[in-house]
């Protein structure tokens, strides 16, 4: 018999904005949990969303499998509960690795790049997850002396980033959206294997409508604006298969 | 008959914080004339220091000159006045190359490295000029993006920044004087030559006394601390030797 993750106590290993960390009973395996709560603005903007925790879960979860049937090694073994992953422990690099497709956000006011502007080849960015120093910018030099992650890593990272933008931009057009730009993190497996982790939903891209460019993502959130969750159900109703929202008894979405 | 340039009427080509760019007779060739203007903390401190341009001149013709024998493409023709350089013209790159041997100044505020931790390999960093965007750290991926440099003029660039560091850092070690970090700019010749431009000078370098580690750089003036020129001075003396110093008719320095 499975145990539900849910239904016994778990010690908690680490809390982050968004997610908790549990321990299992396997060394090597950690149940990830989506919450509710959702930060924008360095921690400036805080809220909680009923469902977004789920919806967010679902998501990062249908991506990594697509990935994963492409060949990239994710973190991700199975949904436990909507909103709870059963993963692969990871020894997370602290590094926010930003790939970007179109110019928009913070690109903008930093460089002068037009507003939309397609970037091809894509940008690839590595900031720092370090709330202290406010996540700064780096570069390979950088790391690399701050001892993060070796140039061999690095480059690793890169051609992984390259990949994973390729198979999750051509699969999320299919479903009338368009992968801006989104930040993904790695981690180092027991073998030492580069290994994408965390989560690739909707708080983590910018996912636009194909033909009216609006947002599905925490932009809507970032500008303050509502109807946050029922942006992230959308995209929940467009990527999952029909047999998975009854699996995980999504509500039917309506526009 | 060889015309001083500072006696005809020179036509003023540019005009940055602390030189001044004139035309000549050549169209490959410019004079630089530096200024006694000094600035720091993107342009929130200025002053006027008699004499600073000189030294600056001074100090960059030298350090050029030592680089060009080490075969490495620099600007530089020749001094025509103690503060005025003939130079090759060039399309000037609009990058900040930045060189770290020793963490210090804005990389201990961005990043936890410990104060005075030596960096080897060094940290090379590109910094965007561009005031609009208060000259912005970049990396490879946008600044492609931008169309500031190629890949392989990056690649070039760096190259030939390792080798100025080892160069310019064996010479001023001799003078008792550690290279901490330094900025230098890039240009490209008629040829499309990568070639080293602009100035090198304790405004664009950190210099610390090797025994004392007190600083013989524009620090002195970031911190609001009198004897920026009297420092300046002391590295013309380190520097120069006792004939160029007679040529250009330089003070006798006085501890």
């Amino acid at each position: 018999m499975e145990l539900n993750m849910s239904e016994i106590t778990k010690e908690l290993l680490y809390t982050g904005k968004a997610k908790d960390v549990y321990k299992t009973e396997n060394e090597n395996e950690v149940i990830i949990k989506f919450r509710d709560d959702i930060t924008a603005l360095d921690g400036g903007r805080k809220d909680t969303l009923s469902k977004k925790g789920e919806y967010n879960a679902l998501i990062s979860a249908k991506l990594f499998q697509i990935l994963e049937e492409r060949g990239i090694k994710t973190q991700f073994i199975r949904l436990v509960e909507p909103n709870e992953m059963l993963t692969k422990s990871l020894d997370m690099i602290p590094l926010e690795v930003i790939c970007r497709n179109i110019a928009t956000g913070s690109l903008l006011r930093k460089y002068p790049f037009h507003r939309n502007q397609e970037l091809n080849p894509p940008i690839i960015q590595f900031d720092y997850k370090n709330d202290v120093y406010h996540d700064p910018m780096l570069n390979d030099s950088i790391i690399t002396a701050l001892k993060i992650a070796s140039q061999e890593q690095l480059d690793k990272i890169r051609e992984i980033t390259h990949v994973i933008n390729k198979v999750l931009s051509k699969f999320l057009k299919e479903k009338g959206l368009i992968l801006v730009d989104f930040k993904i993190e790695f981690g180092l497996d027991t073998e030492g294997n580069i290994v994408l982790g965390d989560e690739i939903s909707p708080d983590t891209t910018r996912l636009w409508d194909s033909e009216t460019l609006d947002n599905f993502d925490k932009d809507i959130f970032r500008k303050g604006e509502e109807g946050v969750v029922d942006a992230y159900h959308k995209v929940v109703d467009l990527v999952l298969t029909t047999e998975e929202k009854e699996k995980w008894n999504v509500e039917k979405f309506e526009d």
